[in-house]
């Protein structure tokens, strides 16, 4: 994907907040939301981030300030969901960007209209994005699945598949939440250590898993592979995920069919989504370590090989209670998707490989995403070797797993010179404690 | 669930071929689908079965036949999806399987105006009856986990979760199709045996799985799990479900996640969903094996002992190009729903525990529903023992695993004296040749 004028990083807009030191969401951004008025019964509508304001595509569409098919992308995306939006494809979401980066520009005549449309970030709350027909987890990073290999088996941490599968599994779309969202901590069977027969109890080791959920865009008709060379085409854009996970519970049902209750009781998606061509700066090559085999063809293409992968920095933050009243959290991870094994259009090529239809909305997690240093881990399992190697935070508290009333902060961005900052937001949940059990 | 009027076997309806011998149909069945006239373009909607015809839910809503509880239903059933009705609950449901009994009765006044509603069903098609937000498999056959586990493991075949563990994992609901379906058999990364490096191929090892489908009624909010005394409140049917799977791509693709595209391209369901209430004379006690664990008590309830399990007798039929030329079928298999080691309402309450959230038309499978004996296995893979000994077919021909232009037909029903049959219809797909491939 080439660079056009929107990426110009000299563009400036008559929203004087997007030019704030560290902003998220400059004139070069616009990523898509789904929002209304806090505590109000509005009807939830897209909404594209500009500065610390929303430009309401409803209020938007309604006004008639766009035109052909930026107006028709502003019109699909003023719905409560934003899957016809995604539907529509790489052309019509280029469009849009287009019409909003020189309507939002400094000078244009558009602004009178457009200031109607301006909602306050503060003032506003945030749904799902998409209806989400199904959710896949990856399992892209190669760090994460060794470190994780090495707690069950030392000597052979990596499976044989995995420098050659982009191993995924499909996961559960209906307790996908979006950031502010809190939960219960799950009850299930365990197997406690040195117990002979399971019981149902709350989770002793919830974790946490950074990761990036990739929101497809338009489908593919059912037995059509996604070939390499069409796959980005297929994607709408990126945010930040949190597929929280309760390890003891997966330690004891995931066999032999993959982890079910160990993770389907929460997962929390950022509210902004970033479009791959917000991204088009930020792209490097996809390498693969000396000595490693090359991808098999349908997972080849010389654009992936040119510049596959994506520089997103990623940053993990705990706010255990103390931490919160005094103000302060916790950075126990920071790291860069650019680690990952497998690329977003290797995820799509592999998915569809077989036929499967993908349909607008769906979400791919990219799974955990560790780094190559154990700092860069990106689930406690892993910061804590298993538990073992409880993380010191700086007020003198320490944690293996969450307790109830912590709150984990993810947060992604993009930086470089000669580039605008790409923000992600960020993604938060809290762990509430347990419903009482008498099982 | 107890008996009541709409029970009664000696019920006659003035639709005379609902005594047709052998009919799944009958005054005391009424099962629900998505239907329109073949090659039309009429609007899908809902219809519930008497006989060789259809009552189409729209034309019934719209003729006002029916008052109260049970015209709200049947309007809420008018729509193109079933999802509306499946949300209503139990009451709602019972009201209008009540009414649509009386009204078809032999003397009813309503005939005349119920007439005008009928649809033969040799004029219809038929869509996939929910909008299915979630479909979750299971693997509640003893049975089959055995016999695959066996392949993998000889010593060790059952894995020590099982007897406590209701094991189940996300499935894929965008390929879920209504029987008729035609699909690819599927291409994908498989590791031949002998091979150092994978490669991309059509599988060889394509099977079936005998499975019934649970479809959800009234979903539970998230973090709040569903009592095994109200779980059954939450489910609305049950269908037959065939899910296909590659065994040579799951074999290389399983591990650490579970299975993924060995299963996502295409999944076969029955129109016919079956109430739970037509099937309560068909209730059996859920009972133990001698020395196996009893449930823990969050899966353990009074009713669900006394009668938790359902006596559904299935049958799969093999139709080759040969045998469907001949006009004969091969039967592979005869079992019943009754040897699952896990009921319907353990399903529901196992799903929940730990606070997941189900939503109205969620899918799940029961599993490969294996009975006791080989030749009552629901796959091929055991029919076959792992592909070492084909099945010798009537006509001298032999079978693996499938071949290209083979067809399945599941069937179901339940039957005994001093009750009506109850059938599920048939759920039939065929296998087309993969697409060509380089890579």
């Amino acid at each position: 994907m080439s660079l056009n004028e929107t990426h110009d990083p000299a563009l400036r807009s008559w929203v004087a907040s997007a030019h704030a030191a560290g902003t998220d969401f400059p004139l070069q951004n616009l990523p898509f939301a789904v929002f209304r008025r806090q505590g109000s019964s509005e009807p939830w509508r897209g909404g594209v981030a500009i500065g610390d304001q929303i430009v309401d595509l409803a209020a938007l569409a309604a006004a008639g300030v766009l035109s052909g098919e930026a107006a028709a992308a502003a019109q699909a995306g003023a719905q409560d969901k934003l899957n016809a939006l995604m539907a529509l494809g790489q052309p019509a979401w280029s469009a849009l960007r287009l019409a909003l980066s020189r309507a939002l520009r400094e000078g244009a005549a558009e602004q009178p209209r457009l200031q109607g449309c301006l909602v306050p970030q503060a003032q506003a709350e945030y749904d799902v994005p998409a209806r989400i027909g199904d959710y896949t987890d990856f399992y892209t990073s190669v760090h994460h699945a060794t470190n994780i290999g090495r707690l069950f088996r030392p000597d052979n941490p990596l499976l044989p598949n995995y420098k050659w599968v982009p191993i995924g599994y499909h996961g559960r779309a209906s307790s996908i939440g979006v950031s502010g969202q809190s939960f219960r901590r799950p009850l299930g069977q365990t197997l406690p250590p040195g117990a002979t027969q399971p019981s149902l109890a709350p989770s002793k080791r919830l974790d946490i898993e950074l990761e990036l959920g990739i929101f497809v865009g338009p489908g593919n008709a059912q037995g059509e592979p996604v070939p390499m060379e069409q796959a980005e085409d297929h994607v709408f854009g990126i945010c930040l995920f949190n597929d929280w996970s309760a390890r003891d519970i997966q330690a004891w049902e995931y066999q032999p069919l993959g982890p079910f209750l160990s993770k389907s009781f929460a997962s929390t998606l950022s509210p902004w989504v970033v479009t791959l061509e917000a991204l088009a700066p930020y792209r490097v090559p996809f390498e693969r370590p000396e000595g490693d085999p090359q991808p098999l063809p349908y997972l080849d293409s010389d654009a992936n090989r040119r510049e596959g992968s994506l520089d997103i920095q990623l940053q993990v933050d705990l706010l255990t209670p103390r931490l919160r009243e005094a103000g302060s959290a916790a950075t126990i991870c920071r790291t860069s998707y650019r680690h990952a094994y497998w690329t977003v259009a290797q995820m799509v090529a592999h998915h569809t490989v077989n036929g499967c239809n993908l349909q607008p909305g769906d979400l791919f997690g990219s799974g955990t995403l560790s780094g190559p240093t154990l700092d860069q881990a990106g689930a406690l399992i892993e910061l804590t070797a298993g538990g073992k190697q409880p993380l010191a935070l700086a007020n003198g508290e320490t944690r293996t797993f969450l307790e109830d009333g912590d709150s984990v902060v993810i947060r992604g961005w993009c930086e470089k010179s000669g580039a605008a900052r790409i923000g992600f937001g960020e993604c938060v949940g809290t762990v509430l404690p347990a419903l009482a059990t008498g099982a």
